[in-house]
């Protein structure tokens, strides 16, 4: 198909797609006559993945093409695979350089460690367990820091049957799209569910009644 | 103790008491002599309260007062004072109008409705919800869609736990205070940790080995 054709059919306006071309991270098409090129379903599904990894994932350009360069290496496990697209989807923060955040990192890891999980020991995931770390005690909220072990469980048990589904997709990039989608989604999908699990838990074990409207601020003055 | 010492015990700045005072958020402190008022521990609890709204929850201070307010009220009941501080927290979106947004927008009440949960039918989180549901339909996630009963399931034995942390405080001030750092800190927490449970069940489902470096981009050109 035509640039034309696959814009229509992908969704993606023209102008997008040879931006995604000169930035190598969508290949380019089979030549044809002068200047024109002919496109197939795998760029309208590699162009699928862009979309998700810079619209869903809020990941840079350069860190897209990480991801687009490691499907195309065949030599690449799934494994090393999902770890490129996992970094990539992970926020980028500035690292505290307090002592406490150090402390904190190596806690981290330590806890990690304990549960026998395999991660890299540069996993930005585990700079923002040592952020939260930092906070929990920064506010001593010693019931966080008591249930890590239940928060730790429960991730667990989620990504086991999330990564199963990833690895159900077979095909690489449809696994690496999941692995995207699912990583942002699925955590504001969690967080909206656990609010109103939470909501329900306070109506169980508090007592019945629903929640009246928010309690309007009683009137101090004319100034507000 | 002068508003100097209560600012040093709780570790905000006198100006910003002062704020906090005019809005109503801190209660006024016993009159003593002529622009003098002397304060108590319960202004260092309030305090501390405030800045965990203001700060971590990242509140409107109209929505800190409304929790402040309820917090003053002794007729609401503890269910009803946390449904407030719930709201509070809760992120407020411009609501889509689209028929498409309904449609979730009311799946996701059938959600929790199915499950049981006895929430309010103009929770935020179903807002939140519905959003997320959006997302799921435009993007085609299917695997998503059909591990929502793992989700809920899972959010609910999270909130469970966090309930009981919650009610075990006692006092209602710092009940409201872990239901604002919980749902706040928490979903950070779970967030961090379930990425990394991702990467450890990658390396046990996918086999061995740790991921390694990010690919580098191969070069196409100096323009980069």
């Amino acid at each position: 198909m035509r640039i034309g054709e696959l814009s229509r059919r992908s969704g993606v306006a023209v102008p997008s797609i040879k931006y995604y071309l000169r930035e190598g991270l969508l290949p380019p098409g089979a030549a044809r006559a002068r200047n024109q090129a002919e496109y197939d379903e795998t760029h309208v599904r590699r162009l699928r993945l862009i979309r998700a990894l810079l619209d869903v994932g809020g990941v840079s350009v350069a860190a897209a093409r990480d991801v687009t360069d490691a499907l195309d290496r065949d030599d690449l496990a799934a494994h090393d695979l999902l770890g490129v697209a996992h970094h990539a989807v992970a926020p980028r923060r500035p690292h505290r350089d307090s002592g406490g955040w150090a402390v904190a990192r190596s806690r981290a890891a330590d806890l990690a460690a304990a549960r026998g999980w395999r991660v890299r020991p540069d996993a930005p995931a585990l700079d923002q367990l040592a952020d939260v770390l930092v906070a929990i005690d920064d506010l001593d909220v010693i019931e966080l820091r008591d249930s890590l072990p239940t928060y730790a469980a429960t991730a667990e048990a989620l990504a086991d049957v999330e990564l199963v589904n990833v690895i159900a997709r077979r095909d690489r990039e449809r696994m690496v799209e999941l692995v995207i989608l699912g990583t942002v989604l699925g955590e504001a999908l969690f967080a909206a569910l656990r609010l109103l699990a939470h909501e329900d838990a306070s109506a169980r074990q508090l007592g019945e009644g629903t929640t009246p409207e928010p309690v309007r601020a009683r009137v101090r003055g004319t100034a507000r």
